[in-house]
């Protein structure tokens, strides 16, 4: 059989890029993009990302290359997730919502050969590259200047744009022969952690690992051809859960915005017939506490959420306003199999409360916390205690529609109804707002130092 | 980034088999395969396949083994395309209709180590038997003796088996630590091609390379979870399309048989619930044309046809009956695509007709025929012509409900209506059944033969 080993004849390296080339022939004419008053087709797309991928090649970013952008799900940003590795080079998407500081330390640690930048983060870059060390080569600046909306004033720039994004592309040429890799395990991202553990924390993944990824994210929610996608989940967050390449593999219509609340998205699901769309559980939470919509959905829209575990009260209401929701959970996020199949996400370890030796699940006592009417969100962590060693510390906001502010002794009470003791939090928090990560998780570190700082919680143990 | 590169930490070969270990844990509970009386677990069918597995490995056969079957579509087939490769050997899935003398060719050719037989297909691995060369050393006999199906006589045999299908089963180790292929591009399965063309060639199959096509082909048919999926296509043709792979990825329903018409069909589908099926165009035509149930199907069944450009009439008819039809086609047949997205198989090259220069399309003279109420069948063939070199031949059968034999000349009239004048057949035979291949294809080498031997049409010829 030895005849029968790979050669160019009978295979090539897995890319999930190739999927862009076989819908530019199956779905050529079909929308690709929608954006405000933009839209593009299939083939409009493909050759758009070739004319990108080859200015890219020609100005020497090639096979190693970082290439990295800081934008919202604009079309370029999708656009990116071929053009880049078409060019052979890794694209590296940065979380618009990081600071100054931490964008400098990546562009540095990621070698970046240059850095795509929307309007709306021109003066995070500024800052970011005066914070660069001096022995830092800066990478080579793209601005993003395509996008009719009208953006906010910014800070003229002491940063030199090397051109625009539609000029780049519009120096390409349609007909490149785009760079296959040349072996399924070349790299074609670099992502980072979001560091809620401690520094962020380089992820490469290769071609054929996303190619994989992607057709399992495809078959695992049964995904019809052509759907319609709302881009709601940031394409800097994972790569977008690998959809911007599912929606090439399925012909499907990307949705693309820039930001959003929930009068927007249910605008966009009636205008454009959205029938799926990916978020964190806040965008549940934001759908199912929002007063703009009481009616239900016309019809189904399906909605994978994960990066926390999701609150059953919030489940239950946003189904019942037609929404199918799927749950995904990380390889940080862990435990119980139930007997029915059912599986119960418990807390990341390092979300685990341990009082009197009891090792507690924020996450249970937060699911009672949202079954309180008046609440919104709820996060709840340890708060030193100098006899328990920590107790639960519950910080909550209320809903919008919420007109007298509950005690904390009513909230402690309705706990108690529904709580072993040892769980029902001893401190509850009313804010405005809970701090959030850039991804839209409540940001547990921050509650954790704020509880650190009231000191020990013993004297007002009940 | 070469620290990066593949190593047993972060990889492992692709395969179709390890979606077998996944559906044990995801779906352990639920419906399998069933089969008659007999109906079994995805955990069930994971301890078995492990079982089996662990047997041939233990009688020697492991890494480059050809292991053959010969049955049709029990569990004992559907089992073995894990089990085989899971010892690390390689799967030979033998057509039941083929006759004696071919089966000991392909046995000899692909030197196959042992040879799992269907009670029904002993006769004729007795006379292959007799027909291998005095070098061969023939296979190991299993014989798949689980079948609670009453089954026809079978004259006395006099060769050897060396095991039953469950016996063997029954001493394997169900903890079985099965062997991962070391290389993507290892062999999992060996078929032979039909031979329409010449003798039977034989195509090797790597365990990458069917990965791919089982997520493909999920993904382009929009599968759903857990389908229920009816075994109409023979898994002993082309590996059933991936789908005995496809439908341990997606915890699917097996309903298997052993043969079938049209009220087999019609009750599974009604008694099992039955999603998705597949099967050449005779399929639909015998589902279309059955007097056994006129009434719409309850909910719809998804369909996929393919081998052969099934007439247009026929789809229509399918799928006002309530199923939904998709289309595959294969490299041999062409590719003409209209500007409206629809692709319309015309001809394989050795079926295309030359008639004073001309050529023309078997296929779309079929088409019309199909278009005349009391045909059933239809098959256009080159008949020679001294003058036109060749001339349209068309066999036909009728349908059942039919209560007089049309013409030639009413046929030929009806045609004459229809298409250009040298397309028109100028002859028409009537017959109760056209010759079929073993895989449900109308064998038009076999009508071709016949048409030859009316001799020219030059004297009939209007």
């Amino acid at each position: 059989m030895d005849e029968l080993r790979p050669r160019p004849a009978n295979s090539y390296a897995l890319t999930p890029v190739g999927f862009l080339d076989r819908a530019a022939i199956v779905y050529g004419d079909c929308p690709s993009i929608i954006y405000n008053n933009i839209s593009y087709t299939w083939s409009q797309t493909h050759r758009r990302c070739l004319q990108l991928a080859s200015s890219l090649s020609s100005i020497g970013l090639n096979k190693g290359h970082v290439v990295s952008i800081l934008a919202p799900n604009i079309p370029a940003m999708y656009e990116l997730h071929f053009a880049v590795p078409m060019a052979g080079a890794i694209l590296n998407t940065l979380n618009t919502r990081l600071d100054a500081r931490t964008i400098s330390l990546l562009l540095c640690h990621a070698e970046s050969e240059l850095l795509f930048v929307d309007p709306m983060c021109v003066s995070l870059v500024n800052e970011a590259f005066s914070l660069l060390p001096s022995s830092a080569k800066p990478p080579l600046l793209v601005l993003i200047a395509d996008d009719d909306e009208v953006l906010p004033q910014q800070p003229s720039p002491t940063i030199h744009f090397y051109d625009t994004y539609e000029g780049l592309l519009e120096k390409g040429d349609p007909a490149f022969n785009w760079t296959r890799p040349k072996n399924d395990f070349d790299p074609i991202v670099l992502n980072y952690t979001s560091g809620t553990t401690s520094s962020p924390k380089g992820v490469v993944h290769c071609h054929r690992g996303l190619f994989i990824v992607t057709l399992d994210s495809l078959v695992d929610w049964s995904f019809p051809k052509q759907p319609v996608f709302l881009w709601t989940l940031p394409m800097f967050h994972s790569n977008g859960w690998s959809y911007p390449w599912g929606m090439a593999a399925v012909g499907g219509t990307n949705i693309c915005l820039r930001k959003f609340d929930a009068p927007t998205i249910y605008g966009l699901i009636k205008k454009h017939g959205v029938t799926h769309m990916c978020g964190a559980p806040v965008v549940l939470n934001m759908l199912s506490n929002s007063l703009t919509n009481m009616e239900p959905l016309k019809n189904p829209v399906h909605i994978i959420t994960a990066g926390a575990p999701p609150p059953a009260t919030i489940l239950s209401r946003t189904e019942s306003l037609g929404f199918v929701v799927g749950h995904g959970y990380g390889l940080t996020e862990t435990g119980v199999m139930h007997p029915d199949g059912y599986l119960e996400i418990k807390d990341r370890s390092k979300d685990v409360i341990i009082s009197g030796g009891e090792n507690l699940s924020s996450v249970e006592v937060e699911s009672v916390l949202y079954t309180f009417p008046d609440i919104n969100e709820a996060a709840v962590v340890a708060r030193p205690d100098e006899f328990w060693g920590e107790t639960p510390c519950a910080f909550v906001s209320l809903k919008e529609a919420c007109c007298r502010i509950p005690t904390e002794k009513e909230i402690i009470e309705h706990c108690r109804g529904r709580l072993p003791h040892y769980m029902v939090p001893k401190t509850v928090v009313v804010k405005e707002k809970l701090p959030k990560t850039s991804t839209g998780k409540i940001q547990k570190a921050v509650l954790r130092d704020m509880a650190k700082a009231m000191g020990s919680s013993r004297a007002s143990r009940m």
